[in-house]
Order: C-alpha cells, then sequence, then structure tokens
C-alpha cells in the first residue's frame, strides 16, 4: 500500500474546516472526498470560465471517462515515469464456486485480491493521455494542428495524503496543442499569461516557477534536472491549506515526446510537438476557498461574475 | 478477460453512426468511449433537468468521484450480487529495480499483473453506494428521513460489449430516499409517473415493466426471481440502437438491505428503508439521439427547452 503522507498541521486545520462546511465530504479511503453543492458550483464555473477563456483558439472539445487503456498506458512512458502513481484495474472471471468463496474472504475484510485478474483497463492519469491516439488516427495534421480542450475529467495519483491540495482523485482540465513547434511553444506563452489574467480576475495571488514532474526513482531525479534545465515545466502557485503555495496549473512542452510514440505528423513541419496546458481544478477551486472565505454568497461579485456570467 | 458482447447488426450500425457524428470517440477499450460536444451539451442538459425534476423534494447534493472504498464494497453486499461486474484498484508499491522490469514487461505489452497489488480503492458501481455510509454518520434521522441528488457520477460495470447502450462506464444519477417504509415507497412510485412525465416532454417513447438485476450465477437466478415476484425494481425502456428497447431509467425498492448493513434509523420508525431512482444518462442521451436525429440543432423546440430552459 503507497504511504500515508501526513498533512501539516495548517494542512488538517483547512481539511476540517472545508469538511464542517460540507465542501469536501470525507469517506474511508484517504484523498478521496464527496463534494459539497457549493464547491461544485464553484468547479463547474471555474471549468466553464476555462474553456471560455480558451475561445481564441476555438478548441476542440473532447471528454474521456476515467477508465482509460491499459495498451495506451503501457505504451506512452507513463509506466516509465511515474510507475507509483499508476492505477490497474482488476475484476473477478471465475466459477459460481469461487464467487462464493471471493466474497467470503471478502466479507471478512481478508485480501481476496488472489480471485482478481488485470482488466484492459487503467485509471486515467492525465486528461490529455486519450487525446494523442485519437488525433494520431486522423493522419498527417494540417499546418494549423489541433487544438482539443478536455474540459474537466478525473484523473488518479495513487498518493494518499491527508492535505486537501493532494487528493487522489480530482478532475484535470487541460488545453492540447499539437503542430509546429513555434506554434506549440506560442500557445504555451500564450496560456502562461491568459491564465495570470484569470487567475486576477478570480482574486487569486499566483507566483510562478520552473517546475518539474514527480518522476520516480533515481532516474527520475535525471530527468527532473534535465525538464528544469531546459524549462519544459512552469507553475502557478497559490496558497491552499498551508503556508506553503501548491501549484494550480501547468504549462508543459513534451517536444517529441507524444509524437514519436504516437507518429503525429503536421504539414510542413519536420516535426511535430505537443504541449499542453493543465488546470487542477479541485486546487484553484480551495484556493478560491482559502482566497474568498467558507461562504460562497460573501465572495466579491467580480469572482462570481467571472464564475457564473 | 470477461467475454465480449457482440452487437446485432443494428445496434453496431447505431455505433457507427454515433461516431460518424462525433458524438462517441471510439478508444480501442471496448465499452469505453469518449464525448463529443453536442452529446456533452445534452448529457449535461438532461443531468440538470433531472436535478430540476426534483426539486419538490429539495434533495441534498452529493457528488462522490468514480474510485470507492474497498472496504465499503466488501460490506455492502456488491460482490455477493455482482462478482462478475466489479472493478478494483491495484498499483506499484517497489523498489526502483521493480519499476524497471514492470516498464520493461509492460512496455512488451505482456503480462505486468504480478507487480501490482490490491489498493483500499474499487471502482464505483453505483452512484448511490457512497451515499449510505455519510446518511449513517449522522445517527438517528429525523422523522422525515433524508434525500439525496448525486448528480451525474461514473460508474463502471464490467462487460464489454458493442452494443452502444451497454457502455462499460458511465454516468448514473439517482435519487435516493431514506426514511420511513410508506415515505420510501411513496417517493418510488411518485418518480415513476414524475419521470414518464419527464421523459414525455422530451419527447421519448418509454414502456415500464416489472424487472431484476443482473445478479450472478444459479443462486443469483432465485435472488432475481424474487425481486421480480416482489416488484422491487421498476424499469422505463425506451429504443436505443436495436429494435429491442433498454432499460434507461429504474425505481428501486431496497427494503431494509442498506439499513442492516449501515445501522440506518429513523425517529419514530421501528425499521428503515431505503430506495433510489436511477438515471442512466448515457443511455437516457443515446434515446434522445435516436428519437430526434444526429443533428441536435434540428431537434424539436420544447426538447430543447426542457434541457437547456
Amino acid at each position: 500500500m503507497a504511504t500515508f503522507r501526513e498533512a501539516t498541521p495548517e494542512q488538517a486545520a483547512y481539511l476540517r474546516t472545508l469538511l464542517e462546511h460540507g465542501h469536501l465530504i470525507e469517506t474511508d479511503a484517504p484523498g478521496i472526498y464527496g463534494h459539497g453543492e457549493d464547491l461544485e458550483r464553484v468547479r463547474n464555473g471555474l471549468s466553464a470560465a476555462v474553456t471560455r477563456a480558451a475561445i481564441p483558439d476555438a478548441p476542440e472539445a473532447m471528454r474521456f471517462p476515467p477508465l482509460f487503456s491499459r495498451f495506451q498506458l503501457e505504451k506512452n512512458g507513463y509506466l516509465a515515469s511515474f510507475p507509483h502513481l499508476a492505477g490497474s484495474v482488476f475484476s473477478f472471471d471465475g466459477s459460481d464456486a469461487a464467487a462464493l468463496e471471493q466474497e467470503a474472504v471478502a466479507g471478512r475484510h481478508e485480501d481476496w485480491s488472489a480471485f482478481q485478474t488485470m482488466t484492459d483497463l487503467v485509471v486515467l492519469p492525465a486528461a490529455c493521455y486519450p487525446v494523442y491516439p485519437e488525433i494520431a488516427k486522423r493522419g498527417v495534421l494540417p499546418a494549423t494542428g489541433a487544438t482539443v480542450d478536455t474540459g474537466s475529467a478525473w484523473v488518479f495519483r495513487n498518493e494518499p495524503s491527508g492535505d486537501p491540495g493532494r487528493l487522489r482523485q480530482f478532475h484535470m482540465q487541460e488545453l492540447v496543442r499539437i503542430g509546429h513547434p513555434d506554434v506549440v511553444a506560442e500557445f504555451r506563452d500564450a496560456w502562461l499569461q491568459r491564465t495570470i489574467d484569470l487567475f486576477g480576475r478570480l482574486g487569486l495571488d499566483v507566483s510562478s516557477e520552473v517546475a518539474s514532474d514527480p518522476f520516480f526513482g533515481r532516474v527520475g531525479r535525471m530527468l527532473a534536472a534535465n525538464q528544469r534545465a531546459q524549462e519544459l515545466k512552469f507553475e502557478l502557485l497559490a496558497l491552499i491549506g498551508g503556508p506553503e503555495p501548491t501549484a494550480i496549473a501547468s504549462f508543459n512542452a513534451h517536444q517529441d515526446h507524444f509524437s514519436l510514440i504516437y507518429g503525429l505528423e503536421t504539414e510542413g513541419a519536420d516535426v511535430t510537438h505537443t504541449g499542453c496546458v493543465a488546470f487542477g481544478i479541485e486546487r484553484i477551486t480551495l484556493a478560491l476557498f482559502r482566497a474568498h472565505g467558507m461562504d460562497v454568497a460573501q465572495w466579491p461579485g467580480e469572482v462570481g461574475a467571472e464564475l457564473w456570467p
């Protein structure tokens, strides 16, 4: 079982406040929370605000379920970089007698894993992953490339924690850009500024920094250092639970990583790049509650106008 | 691996039509589809229409993620009735060296299940399951009981099929009623009529029938016969893919099943009952496309007014 990461006292206090106001609903699985009505309103308003901010890019809308093809995860490199965060789906495929035995073992809360076998599905770890194989089916892209808005997609990172800013399953919304390297680079830079403006209208104080992904193990530390050195990832950070800010949005250059895996090609380009802007929807939502208080009815009018115009 | 159920020619033709119009997006996992923009608009409009129809009941809104506590699944009886439909989540918790080996095996699309161990999570099979333990935390309920709207929740049934009316992961919206037996029975009856009216306003031709759940195995056939004999489950059916109608909503009396498991009690009641109304959101959405055509802009004005008032 993955190691539980204790919350700091400030994070634990913020979680208690969110639970007391019914914004989060505790379950007995750490990092898995239900949402109350007001949090859902903010979350949906925020996702719609991101989609509105993307109107100038005229992205295609594509929504994918929380479960994902195991074959594609095996193919796209995730298990090399983040084996500790991935979830795979198992199921039962046995006889009547085996089902009875499984139920008896499970009913005693003992280990029934031996009755389960691996399926063709995993839990989706990033909103953009189903997009690349779908776009690849189109063959050579026009010179303008492709732009996709994933909407709010449920994603999973198996890192149990008491910090409400570090959920195990949460919504990520991504804007994905595929095409000429300069087009993808411009998209990322434009969105960094556009997102700073959006967060400003939402009354969030943010800082930006060069960042790296939480790559696994010793090799991962080299990958992370390389990612920082090449400035492939920027993050915007805001206060959620504790006194240290947490990343709430990231701006990512994948260079030709996904293009090589999926054979993505663009008219007139020697090489096709991909990049994405990722919004941690629950993190931004919790940052809004931190900034403006637990009672949504008391939030500044201009924040409400941005969320629910 | 669960057996793939072939589509009938009519179901396969309807799936092709949905794919050609971009309403569904095929992945390489059977029964797992992306959604296009118009399907999402209909789906969200439909879910909001269900929530509006529930205003007289003043339900609490509770939203839960697509992953669910394994402990609760072990406890609530699902593995006895539907072991073949359940999904459990496994993950990696090994060393650097094991991660490298797992990645090498997975990268060749060979069997990497031995590197995965069971977590404390399963895939949510029904929208109402997280509600009961949460309500139970409140102790004895007031005489009026409790009413919950789960909104559109992602649920999973591991039955791969080529029928677009039988997805493996889809949205279910449930209205859950907990309280005095007569109150719960009245709720179910009222919602049967209210849902027939709603579907009428949406231009769907529906039929109703006494139904049973797809219980597993030989014992399951007796459970199903008992469920029918006691009329514990009604369904409303409509045309989706083929010439045979498919269940799109169900009206369920659980009697004291969940109350006994979770110790639910209601002021002034000798026994507490639970019941739920479940809407298969994608099935209803696909029935709407079948009834009104692939071009949402051409749908009857009164249907649009119901979905997007």
